[in-house]
């Protein structure tokens, strides 16, 4: 049965709406409305020399067929002013929120079973006067979500972080009981609710090089980690570790799991990054909604070119489609 | 012209001397000498089902052609006490503290053009009463080094580390101006002389997650890591960077590149090993001397098995053995 979809255009000077118009190159399985200004997304089909029919939509009259090649749903949403590619404009930073709210509220009244996002700006949209430090929190707060998780997956591949966007110095004291509790349920419950995984198997990376070795190299995983896993086994999490990082990526380790949790950015990302080059998809977890986005900026310099990939876009769109689907048969 | 070299098997009750033994299944490209108890080959031989003809040699007759498959020339070390294969025993420390300790002279005086190390145990030598933190520390000190720098490759990858085994807290601390330069000049220079690159092109990791983001998460790329690089650039060194250390581990980059220089371990080493599983060398720069080594330690579970995968110490020979032609044509 084919779902609706949310897939928010993002910054309209950057390469959000040429990728959405990409996507008209093949027929889509889902109906999936993309929500961004429907006059924009003309003039840049026409800088691109893409012929697309856009066809408008809202609430009152979502269509029930999924869009054939050629053909692209756009919710019109109004901008503030016009749009040159590669251009910020701060008085379109509000338009950028519009288009997500209308994506949230979609997804929690039941018109969408999932939203995926196209980059936008954060600097542009503070400029504007709106405090926003990205699609996460603004998500986690439009839905009043206390705790979410970054998780970043690719073919064979994904990886959810305890921490995120922190100075590196700054996190060996956020790895607390607490956050490491929260995040590894929040992992094991999505990846059985989402990914339709019945008894998720999650590789846990310790903090420190060789995990510590045995407390020589750092004493958390003593003291905070293992403790903390040994609780979480008990309410039936299925964690391994804590491992050497350098050992766990390796593929005798990852052929038998699921995910793994990492402790912190660049411990977990490297390697995804490298396998997934341009085939990545950021999935927000914890969410009462479904919400997939790629895995790169805006490339304002790129807007209206023509000269890019759209690769991580699809798997976004994908991975939305299956968790999704996942989710109904979870339910 | 057939160069000499030296193999240490390592600590004896571990997988070092079966792996010496496995090289015998071909003939050798250069003269190497393994440094180890002859007696014990031959038992650990007996254990593996090898027919091995172990040739006794030292300085005063070193053989001048390569051995031939099924050979392999040992230079006899005393033990202090039988071996049991996976059974360690403090009084055969001192053993394997002579056996790098000929290795380590004969490649000062010109005996050998370069040593390849088998694992060692830390464990064993230090209950045995002698303090010793590794290999390098212990060839550093050997060879009046201040500062040595751990490389580990693999093929299409070279990664270079600024601070090595340390808790993750206390790296930021870590990354000073003075250690910075040394690790990069260090690193420079040892692939103009060993690797006979002739203008090695570096790539340089940020510290932080998106590598400080101008700040935002973190301010040691632009009080430190730039600083420092702007100044080795006016040396000459080609240093590009500091990157995202998630960006930087991608084809895009890594095509153009000579090495990689990560800030900390597990920055630098998980897309290594996850690349180079089985097949990554270990090389210690820095030295007056050559010296690769196995990325993999004793296994004593598996000494006189057989199951073990000597990828790892081909490499290691290989990579000596490139080294050792790259200075003499570099010289």
């Amino acid at each position: 049965m084919a779902l609706r979809f949310a897939l928010t255009a993002g910054e309209p000077a950057g390469i959000g709406p040429d990728l959405s118009l990409l996507l008209t190159q093949q027929a889509q399985s889902h109906v999936l409305i993309c929500i961004a200004n429907l006059n924009m997304l003309a003039e840049r089909a026409k800088a691109l020399n893409l012929s697309v029919e856009l066809i408008n939509v809202s609430p009152a009259n979502w269509p029930s067929e999924p869009a054939q090649a050629g053909q692209l749903y756009v919710w019109d949403t109004p901008l503030a002013a016009p749009v040159e590619p590669g251009q910020l404009d701060t008085r379109n930073g509000p338009y950028v929120l519009d288009t997500l709210t209308r994506a949230c509220q979609g997804c929690q009244n039941g018109d969408f079973a999932g939203m995926i996002t196209a980059p936008v700006h954060k600097g542009v949209i503070n400029d504007a006067g709106i405090a926003f430090s990205g699609h996460t929190e603004f998500l986690a707060e439009q839905t009043n979500t206390a705790q979410v998780v970054m998780l970043l997956a690719t073919e064979g591949l994904r990886v959810g972080l305890v921490t995120t966007h922190l100075p590196l110095r700054a996190v060996a004291d956020a790895i607390t009981p607490n956050t490491l509790s929260d995040v590894a349920r929040i992992l094991d419950h999505d990846l059985k609710t989402k990914f339709g995984i019945a008894a998720p198997r999650i590789l846990v990376c310790g903090l420190n090089p060789h995990a510590g070795e045995s407390g020589h190299l750092g004493r958390e995983e003593i003291e905070v980690i293992e403790p903390t896993l040994a609780k979480l086994r008990e309410e039936g999490l299925n964690l391994i570790g804590p491992l050497p990082a350098d050992t766990l990526f390796t593929p005798k380790y990852l052929e038998h799991a699921d995910a793994v949790l990492a402790m912190y950015h660049d411990q977990g990302l490297t390697v995804l990054k490298y396998l997934g080059f341009g085939r990545a998809v950021n999935v927000t977890l914890g969410l009462p909604i479904i919400r997939t986005s790629v895995d790169h900026g805006t490339a304002l310099d790129l807007a209206g070119t023509g000269k890019i990939d759209d690769g991580s876009l699809k798997v976004a769109l994908h991975t939305a489609y299956h968790m999704a689907q996942s989710q109904r048969r979870h339910a």
